[in-house]
């Protein structure tokens, strides 16, 4: 008997037929012995029809009164399940972060778990309960309903996993798991059955929009494992996890991807101190977030300047590029509105230096051209025509044999 | 200046142009130098949402779930409120049940207020800011949330009104305050300027769907005046007080009535002592709810025993009496599905006999047969065929001259 944190997502609970099987999940796992606490997220659309209230009554609404309003579709979400498992005779009760004591820093639509409390978890599990939390909000110094932010149901279940040293916080969505890479965009790609905390942040600020990248770091900090499952399949998911408990060590984890990229480049920019530092303001300054930076030399006395943005920022940053050109005499300014990235993830390439070149070359051998390259400890990061995104992914994908399952001397591997 | 409680309904706040309207309202409250704080129903149609969800979930819903789902009605009003009120820049705090400290006991969605905390009002009063708190709901003892049941919204009103020694609880509706009968049926109706409590509590009773009567017994206990307005049309609206504070001492104040009624009447039962008891018994055993009792001596040792009911209990109520009447060996049963109930209300017919034969007299000179009377201090209730409804009312109406205005030598009387 263990006690598990199950989190179910707006999909998830998004019509009453699928709150009364999400309880039906709950009961199973209940009936395996183990504790229960639940939290879950607003149905499909819910909050959306809120925030489209909050908007028409005024642009410029009270963050206050904003996470006020927000709040309630988790308590609507939370009521109703709550309400199935105790008509199928399984007893439970239903919280709010603020019941509960979810005590969060005071930056409304973007607050911050600090204490998760315990006492009444603990009281209804002794109980036989079976205990529904609200995800996504929680209660301030003062008093106030503050929100997590979008995604921030994750950040919930996995603080409470943490404080009561749950035995693992199971994240419900509408995907298997993890995968290699979007299956949607290559049908080969393949679930993994573990990954790492370090690559799944990768993966997860790189596009593979599976689980809220500040849920990954605190499960990381706490060494809570993650399972990534889908309500609506049978399976073992993806269990995220340390490094050191990961039983396969391969290279390479998965490949993440983005679209709607442009990149932006200084060519023989005259050698001069702090002028990356210049660059970068000045965009900053613009309000123009930079994804990828990348700086070579050109020349003995010029250097090359290289950076991405997302695409709707696009026409702003060249504008501000050619006055910089301009300004501080570089020979020309290059461009491209419909470029992609693709990043190669994995932690076993930290010790294998053959990585970055496998991938290369099996991009090079189909004969799609590399814009840029950045690289960070167990990540490398190319930009190419978007054209030819899923072809990339594709060879990559095969250079690395992910479609391959994991195994260890021929089995696949499952850590239970 | 000074401390004004203002409670919106649901139609008030049924959209976002009428939540506009009301911050409108209320800021004219404030720019006339008093503190105002605000009590809100959920928007119109937004419970009957929730309470389907809840239905749709489980016939036999917990009730604990179900005030944690429909107290988010509330909840999103009173955000909404406080939006609109700070994007026309006057501060603006919104508060559920359990922030502000509404403390109630724990029958879940028909909970009654025990105490009012007024830390956080005055708190946020003595800053400048308008206070909205959520009507309709409190936390008990264990920290769950409760509800007042339907139209429990009034009675938060009264009940923060009271705590904080409000000058005046305005209950902003639908209509322009308390008619001497309702205006739908009889144009001629007139707005009273002011009723007493107990003349109020007699028509909300009677069907006079105005105000919640339990916000006005509760106004009643703790002297708390309560005005009756429109949220949607100018005017002082009817004020509700002591029966000492009313200048105009008429003898009636009104007519209410209620449709779908039906009576049955036992003749010829033989006397018994405790007969009525049983007869009684026998009915609400079968959960129906009687309204109205009337027994009169038929002959010397026999009585007949008449009562009302609500219209759909009527075949229920007719097989348990036609039973009694064999058990008990009456003559005959006599029943009537399609009555209504017309009743006179007003605290001057306590000293003056004559109010009961001229609404006799002015009944039969219509030709409508009376087929049932009961009465209290301030009220007299008969049963006419449905049919007469709308004649009664308007011979009645005529007969007490409640059409022309209470006046004091020929002067309108406003209380201020």
């Amino acid at each position: 008997m263990a006690l598990i944190v199950q989190k179910y997502g707006g999909s998830s609970v998004g019509t009453l037929d699928r709150i009364h099987h999400v309880a039906d999940r709950v009961i199973k796992t209940k009936q395996q012995g183990h504790d229960v606490v639940i939290v879950v997220s607003a149905m499909y659309g819910e909050t959306d029809r809120l925030i489209q209230l909050a908007s028409a009554v005024s642009q410029d609404y009270d963050p206050r009164e904003y996470d006020v309003l927000i709040s309630t579709g988790e308590q609507i979400s939370m009521a109703l399940l709550s309400m199935a498992l105790n008509a199928k005779s399984y007893p439970a009760r239903s919280f709010t972060g603020s019941q509960i004591g979810i005590h969060t820093d005071n930056t409304h639509t973007k607050a911050r778990i600090r204490e998760v409390k315990t006492e009444i978890i603990q009281r209804e599990l002794q109980q036989g309960r079976i205990v529904v939390i609200a995800g996504f909000q929680g209660i301030n110094e003062h008093g106030d309903i503050t929100t997590l932010g979008r995604g921030g149901s994750d950040t919930t279940a996995v603080a409470i996993a943490a404080a009561l040293k749950a035995q693992e916080c199971q994240i419900y969505t509408d995907v298997d798991g993890v995968y290699t890479t979007d299956p949607h965009l290559l049908p080969e790609a393949r679930l993994l059955s573990q990954i790492s905390f370090e690559e799944m942040l990768e993966m997860a600020s790189l596009g593979a929009k599976v689980l809220q990248m500040r849920s990954v770091e605190l499960a990381s900090k706490h060494g809570m494992p993650i399972r990534v499952l889908s309500t609506f399949s049978d399976g073992l998911g993806t269990l995220v996890t340390f490094e050191d408990k990961i039983m396969d060590k391969r290279l390479v984890a998965g490949i993440a991807f983005s679209r709607e990229e442009a990149i932006v480049s200084l060519s023989g920019l005259p050698r001069q101190t702090g002028v990356e530092g210049h660059i970068l303001d000045k965009v900053s300054q613009a309000n123009i977030e930079i994804d990828m930076i990348a700086q070579s030399a050109a020349a003995q006395d010029t250097l090359d300047f290289t950076f991405t943005v997302h695409r709707r920022e696009h026409p702003k940053a060249l504008k501000i590029v050619e006055e910089l050109a301009n300004e501080l005499g570089a020979l020309s300014v290059k461009t491209n509105s419909k470029v992609a990235k693709l990043s190669l993830v994995g932690i076993g390439m930290r010790s294998h230096a053959g990585v970055a070149s496998t991938m290369f070359k099996a991009l090079g051998k189909a004969g799609i051209p590399i814009q840029m390259i950045t690289t960070s400890e167990i990540k490398i990061s190319v930009v190419i025509d978007e054209a030819h995104l899923e072809q990339s992914v594709k060879v990559v994908h095969q250079a690395f044999e992910l479609d391959k399952p994991r195994t260890i001397s021929g089995k696949q591997i499952y850590i239970e």
